[in-house]
């Protein structure tokens, strides 16, 4: 991308509603668009970070044998009524909407319903399981507040795996092939070390789901650690039978903020059972399927980086996340023309954000703080006249200067 | 893909309800599935054919320098209001919902009003212009029938795009590289020798806009050709003093049906004036933006590529919009060896599903012709001793007999 091409511009402030950091900065440096509370449009370069979020996840996913689909966001209300979440009362989150023909459809907030009877279709027998499929879609839920940027928003991008299986032995088998998967993926995100498989709650069907918690000032979750056991409790399970049934000592526990980016869920028949998902077993008889599903937040997952992140000069991307992996700064008539040139050789790679405007030197630095690219690249006429340019590692400030040759043959 | 893998099956039978030819076989070989009337979700074979031709098209337009976001589906009334609409009277085909912290949303059918107001953020002088985005997006309208299956849904995949610019003539600079872009993309997509520029009408600022029309008998457009002077008029334009402008008397045009797979208008003020999109010009001056916009209907082409192709027994694709190039029929035990030693060897380019399923060889043979993948290669032990593979063109319905060692060295 060369910046005298795009109509994106850093800007001075965000907008004054706007109180949490990962959407001021993201705003700031022309990443996302506010349209109004807890909705957000992803202009070019926020457009890049999420395909590179959704890149890594499905690479993950694929190589664990899943299969990716494209549910619908209207929703019918019928496998909905099945299941009993329909109503308001049930489900508190839903967007609801009319269909001009008449009858009432929803907004997708997740897809249990649709996907299981989607799947009465294809599963028939014990030989069509298991099952694993997933989507990347945009999800939408009523949230009565919308803050915290993009970590909480009415209108999301999700990440939601299904799996279906003939028994709980099966099951168990997928459960940690996408725990081991989601481990990999928040490793590639640059979030691996501050993430933890968290006990919480499992709704009626399962003692326990495991969320995926980031340690993050900012999150919404209370989590509580016991380091020598390695457990981390989110606080709605935090109750003296469970800490009995963990061995734990309340006062062995660390509190401290998470923001949750995953969570695997074992349904075992709570959609199955009431939707009629069955399947014939070895010996012919009808059992009813069982469930999981497992979720990843990928806009919020670009909220926590950001959070993670950042430094009071701006955004700091993780190589694989980052929208480009090298800001060049052209500084000079000969900077301008070597950096081009570097640029348009490398075109087909499509890694390079050009800064070539005509503006102000200390502006072009300081834009390439705000934008958060890994390495900001140095081409100006000066270090030329050495055969150099300067190379600066945006999260740790080191600064190297290396020959042109090198840097080129590097890329 | 291994089918012996995927959860899809092909079906016996489309939903009794789907009258449309492209949604049966669309539905029938496993591509997609009726979430209920005009609304689809996409399976993962689908999911691949949707993936290419967004793909064309975004290379083609990224090649005229479009950029790339991502707007929302959730549309604040305010900017529609500002246009004229926002009521079901100005625009009968919203689907509206309600916030539960108050108020009435909207999902975006089309977005001129956002990305006006969004784009009031960053230009701000002539020096900002032009301006050329483009998103690919879910849109939703409320039709009160849905037909024609995926022809004309209730959600749909839409490219849209949205030119800035400081005048007419940089405009029509803007307007004649769409043109052509839009001619690279239906020859791309296959459809290029049956896809017609089409005056039709051009609303209340323009006179004419152009479509896109894509010649088929089930196309629900009434297009009139004059050979002669390769004009293409919309049955809406079809009148006495149009007829007159052209030169054009009524007894020559031949009429045909079409299905609109773009369009492209001149928008002049009509957004930009109500909404406030200005820029300052040379002298100083504050001028009103000029803007035109350019959608093509990508789930829609699906289908008219479904509708153009296909034959008796099932889908064909063109090899740019087909899922897979190869689709490999493993007969015997030494053609599957054979059979799943080249798909393996060959996974990173994706380009071949593997019938490896232990079911009759007349099914397999019958499921190819159905899921209409360019070719068929025929893996059997008994080719194999003679050191040869099958070929079959599901197009044309050539079949060649080549040797094995030549066809894997082709891929």
């Amino acid at each position: 991308m060369r910046l005298s091409k795009t109509f994106v511009k850093t800007l001075r402030e965000a907008p004054k509603d706007e109180t949490a950091k990962n959407a001021q900065l993201l705003i700031r440096a022309g990443y996302i668009h506010k349209e109004m509370a807890g909705v957000y449009s992803y202009l070019p370069l926020g457009l890049r970070v999420i395909e590179n979020i959704k890149k890594v996840v499905r690479e993950e996913l694929n190589r664990i044998g899943a299969e990716e689909l494209q549910l619908t966001v209207l929703q019918n209300p019928k496998p909905w009524e099945l299941s009993g979440r329909w109503t308001a009362n049930e489900m508190d989150i839903w967007f609801k909407t009319e269909l001009s023909s008449g009858g009432e459809l929803g907004l997708g907030p997740t897809h249990e319903e649709p996907v299981t009877n989607l799947l009465k279709e294809y599963i028939k027998s014990y030989r069509d399981l298991p099952v694993l499929v997933y989507q990347i879609q945009t999800k939408f839920r009523n949230e009565l507040r919308a803050k915290s940027g993009i970590l909480r928003t009415r209108e999301f991008l999700m990440k939601d795996m299904y799996s279906f299986t003939t028994d709980e032995e099966e099951h168990k088998k997928i459960y940690r092939a996408v725990e081991e998967a989601y481990g990999r993926i928040y490793d590639r995100l640059g979030i691996g070390e501050d993430t933890f498989e968290t006990f919480a709650s499992g709704g009626i069907f399962s003692k326990y789901s495991h969320e995926f918690q980031t340690v993050l000032p900012v999150g919404e979750d209370e989590i509580y650690f016991n380091k020598d056991k390695s457990i981390v409790l989110n606080k709605e399970v935090l109750e003296p039978e469970v800490l009995e049934e963990f061995g734990i000592d309340e006062n062995e526990l660390e509190k401290t903020n998470g923001a949750e980016v995953g969570n695997i869920f074992t349904l075992k028949y709570k959609y199955s059972e009431p939707l009629g998902l069955k399947f014939q077993d070895k010996e012919g008889k009808q059992e009813t399927v069982f469930m999981g599903c497992y979720g990843i937040g990928v806009s919020r997952v670009l909220g926590v980086v950001v959070e993670k992140y950042a430094d009071e000069n701006g955004l700091v991307f993780p190589e694989e996340v980052a929208p480009y992996k090298y800001h060049f700064v052209a500084v000079g008539e000969r900077g301008l023309a070597k950096a081009s040139e570097i640029y348009e050789r490398n075109r087909e790679k499509d890694e390079i954000l050009l800064d070539d405007r005509d503006v102000r030197f200390g502006e072009k630095m300081k834009d390439s703080e705000l934008l958060g690219i890994p390495y900001r690249v140095l081409i100006s006429d000066r270090l030329l006249e050495q055969g150099n340019v300067e190379v600066t590692n945006r999260r740790s400030g080191k600064i190297e200067t290396i020959s042109i040759d090198k840097f080129v043959a590097s890329l």
